[in-house]
């Protein structure tokens, strides 16, 4: 096979605010995508609706065995990869809603600027364990983008953000979305932070 | 923190016949072992105990959107790694007990080549769709090894080879074995075959 052409179409990047995992594939995305000559376009989702709903899976910090390995390996991601992070314990236990929904708000609103928007929600939970479901540290972390509080603070209750999130949810099983971070780019699915090596290896034109 | 001196423990790698990800992993870990200076020892384990008795969820081929989605990635990691290799489809439904339990009885009683004919009943299975289930079939894969073949046979419905693999199981349950690829080195367990540029780098002493 010839190898493929690189510099084709976006990648899709689909993650979920409780997911350490989506986080740290997050910290590299934009730098393996800028290298690659790539466009990138970042999804939140929500693994309680896929993991629990559509494939009929416990929570995976919940599943024995799982739970606890996937605690320990993020735990050693962190440090090998020097991130200040405070581990499941070390967060406060949130509803995923209010940050997607002004994640979502943001993206439609400010998209020159939604992607930094999400990076800080996440840094604020993983790496300072601050609420994020709280809609007055949303809008505080939004104020460093100059995103308008009130009208974020209306988002996260809106019908409109409501359905705008449900349509992204369903459009990331749609495309066999079912974890976080997943990535998707010519077609071609990669899942976990584990397969950021492999993603990048198909950016540079393997053509496998 | 200082790093880790090389060349601690042995290298504990688990997998079970069935799965085609600890195929791909053990075709790489003795290469790997070496290279740092470590042995290894293998082990074979039943997903279907793990998964579905232990951790309470559904085969993983047969969970929607995952099982796709891992049948995509072992057919890419085939073709990247340019392996012969027969997919979920291309291989008869076995039952996975007749080859753990040969390999078992070969770890007893043949521990020279043990790792060898295991690798060869998986290569009989993910490369060239030959039925591991069948007892002449283990019996012809164990004559390349010099393994007695009546003793062979035996031993697949002996309760001893039934007790000592159950044990395995067991064993692994109690180390948090869940998954297939699953190494555990220096009690850092790696899970999935791309944990292996991680597990790597821990053999190489990151220190983390």
């Amino acid at each position: 096979m010839p190898p493929k052409p690189v510099n084709q179409g976006q990648i899709d990047f689909w993650f979920d605010f409780l997911s350490p995992f989506g986080w740290f594939a997050s910290l590299r995305l934009e730098e393996i995508a800028a290298r690659h000559g790539r466009a990138t376009e970042w999804h939140s989702m929500l693994l309680g609706v896929s993991v629990l709903k559509v494939m009929g899976l416990k929570p995976l910090l919940e599943t024995p065995l799982k739970g606890d390995y996937l605690r320990t390996a993020a735990a050693r991601y962190a440090r090998r990869h020097e991130l200040t992070f405070k581990t499941a314990k070390g967060v406060p236990p949130i509803s995923p809603l209010p940050p997607a929904r002004a994640f979502q708000w943001a993206k439609v609103h400010r998209p020159e600027i939604y992607k930094r928007f999400g990076a800080d929600l996440y840094a604020a939970y993983w790496r300072d364990g601050r609420n994020i479901g709280d809609t007055e540290i949303i809008a505080e972390i939004g104020a460093n983008h100059e995103l308008d509080g009130q009208a974020l603070t209306d988002a996260i209750t809106s019908n409109e953000m409501r359905e705008l999130l449900r349509g992204e949810v369903d459009a990331s099983l749609d495309r066999g979305v079912f974890g976080s971070p997943f990535i998707i780019v010519d077609d071609e699915p990669f899942w976990g932070v584990g397969t950021l090596e492999e993603l990048e290896a198909w950016l540079d034109g393997g053509g496998w």
